[in-house]
């Protein structure tokens, strides 16, 4: 079938407007490590997706998941062992401040969860996020998606901050130091804002390491210093690490990176390799806190299932060392995209962390003008080379590069080739 | 490993009060069909679970999922046949108002995602739902939640009416139709009650056979006039078919049996046999109207495994003639269950459809005094004989009997006999 049958197709059925990716999208039919192929046959190198973290079909998660499915597959109102197992190694991979976890489905479940936890643990509401966040499609969860300053009204229990970057600051600040100040002023304007309105404050939530913000380099102890301001006004600081969790990062955690102990972490995306599962982890008492407000269940979580996938993943990403990996390999592509980048000056900044790149691309590298047509462009070429990124970020000209962590130096190599031609194309170009 | 034992570390790692069915809660490690053994070997029937649908660990769903998890499982922004074909066969289960889907992890995101539709294709805010309603555990969905009189203040988006039922009436009717004009009436009030409060309207949502209402008899033609009346004001009416669909009731869908032609279907619990997997169906107008209002993207959902496994539940719901089963099997049920009830007083009324039975528990037959501790003991006397059941409704004193798909008349006649047992135990007690 012709990809523009199936989309009309898609579109009926799924509704006009469906996400896609690519100006031409492509038909995926089989996956294996982080090679896909499409229904022509043609390889593509996965950069992109950081579901599949062990990589696409792993061999031992498939199995743990035919196992599991073929003897025992049913909600969580009955014990089961390897599910509190699974919690219990899981909870053991965090900071000692993380006891308990409570299971749900999705990214934005988990969201939803860690949102009641920090009010039954606080009795407050209000809520501070950055200005360029994003966490899930709830309704509730959806009131911190990108919340500007002309939304940040008076009674609201959202607020917004700046997101803390060093490539576009906050003016005035003549340090490091002094810029990681003034976005703390930030945190606690947002404070004392609801404060005034009579919002009883319950914290803040921020991924790990700002990833829909477009990965920014981060001031110098922001993370940190922001959750002592907001433990100070009786708040808990939560972790979104749906994106960062998981050796992501090189780390464990994203939190391990930008140096900060979270009261309350969010868990999604690899946490199954594709199977649903996700879940939101915090003290024992916070967790009490949550089971005494809320009479929560969770149909598909807590699962035989979710345990026993989850379970294999923690084995993966242990046995073959996935941490080490995304910090080896995370290194040798930037180190060669910051080579590239004294070459070509649309490429504005390279930041990341382990696995997860992010290339600011720029129509004007003085004045850092974000070219937001040029990164979709660039996602579209390397497509058509046979490489999957995409393009990201609060102004949408971050090329987001995130493979699954079986990623090698050899795919790097493969890749920075045709990064470089189309580098070339583009400046060649003029 | 001892159930104490295990019960005190998924307290310490999941949270003190994590739900758990029965007085001496069961381990459950194994599954096959309607069977469930638990880790001393010993055998139950399953009269619970919806959820495994087709049966625990059927051997079609089992291969399907490791086939389609060793082959792709990625986010839905590629184009993937398996999906298109699974969203068209499922939406042709439903009238032909039904014409796209939306696909989530859970019903409460399937729920999150009808919600929004209903919002986005009338403009409006206000919902009606029942007041023994549970539609989902998100925050904006949790809203729905068993409302009462008096949370139904002025400007807010949900108010609730009574549940119609005959068992416990609401007073004054002198026939079945003036009682059904009654129930209408306070669905009229809450529209009116809306529009007083300038909150504008955007339907009703309720579960297509009031399932945790307690799966009441409902006056006649009361769900396709509450529709009429519904949409005469501008709204929408949504069907709730997390339990009643996939041929629960011996009907496809459970609108069938209560006659009512919905116009967004929300599906979630049976249809992917375990593996998570929800959805909202509705109109393309309806869908599209949606897809323009959110960006709405679900990691995890329609994913080609989500695709994979539900098309193998599809099939054997239809190859093995699973809504005849739950037909002829569920009426068996009833009749010898009414039976029983003429010799055994406390089961007050003999409800359901299909295979989802419901029995009143009551102290005082004439009275009908609802016997929440006594169904209670009643489900965990059963489950002592080896039949897992539950306790459900408005009251939680109904006896909640809803096996997989695949019970037989044998596991009738077995349960009957222990359900026998224990009537006698309770009579004979006096």
């Amino acid at each position: 079938m012709s990809a523009s049958t199936l989309k009309a197709r898609r579109d009926a059925v799924l509704g006009a407007g469906t996400p896609l990716f690519y100006d031409e999208p492509v038909t995926i039919v089989r996956g294996r490590g982080v090679e896909l192929w499409d229904d022509a046959g043609r390889r593509y190198v996965d950069m992109y997706n950081n579901v599949p973290c062990v990589g696409h079909a792993h061999p031992r998660v498939v199995a743990a998941m035919q196992a599991q499915a073929g003897t025992l597959n049913v909600h969580s109102r009955y014990l089961h062992e390897g599910i509190v197992d699974y919690a219990e190694r899981l909870v053991a991979k965090h900071h000692d401040g993380i006891e308990a976890v409570v299971f749900t489905c999705t990214g934005t479940e988990a969201n939803e969860v860690a949102l009641m936890m920090a009010r039954a643990a606080t009795g407050g509401r209000g809520i501070i996020c950055t200005d360029a966040a994003y966490h899930g499609n709830s309704a509730e969860v959806g009131k911190l998606t990108r919340v500007d300053a002309g939304r940040n009204q008076s009674g609201a229990e959202v607020r917004s901050i700046p997101f803390p970057q060093r490539y576009r600051p906050l003016p005035g600040a003549s340090s490091d130091a002094a810029l990681t100040g003034l976005y703390l002023d930030r945190v606690q304007a947002a404070i004392d804002a609801f404060a005034a309105d009579g919002v009883p404050f319950a914290g803040m939530l921020v991924c790990s390491i700002l990833a829909n913000e477009g990965l920014p380099d981060i001031p110098v102890d922001f993370m940190p210093r922001a959750a002592e301001m907001v433990r100070a006004a009786g708040g808990v600081f939560i972790a979104d690490e749906v994106q960062s969790g998981f050796c992501r990062t090189g780390t464990w955690w994203g939190y391990h990176r930008t140096g900060f102990a979270p009261d309350i972490v969010s868990m999604g995306k690899p946490m199954g390799n594709g199977l649903p599962l996700a879940g939101a982890a915090a003290s024992r008492a916070i967790v009490d806190a949550f089971r005494r407000d809320h009479r929560y269940f969770n149909t598909f979580a807590s699962s035989p299932l979710q345990a026993a996938v989850g379970a294999a993943v923690l084995d993966v990403l242990d046995d073959e060392a996935l941490a080490d990996n995304a910090e080896r390999v995370g290194a040798l592509l930037r180190d060669r995209l910051r080579a590239l980048q004294a070459r070509y000056p649309r490429m504005g900044d390279v930041r990341g962390h382990g696995l997860f790149c992010g290339v600011e691309w720029v129509s004007d590298p003085d004045a850092r003008t974000p070219d937001r047509d040029g990164a979709a462009w660039v996602v579209n070429r390397l497509k058509e080379r046979g490489f999957l990124i995409s393009n990201a970020g609060a102004l949408g000209n971050v090329l987001k590069i995130r493979p699954p962590l079986v990623f090698e130096a050899s795919h790097a190599e493969e890749f920075l080739g045709a990064f470089e031609a189309v580098l070339e194309e583009v400046h060649g170009a003029g």
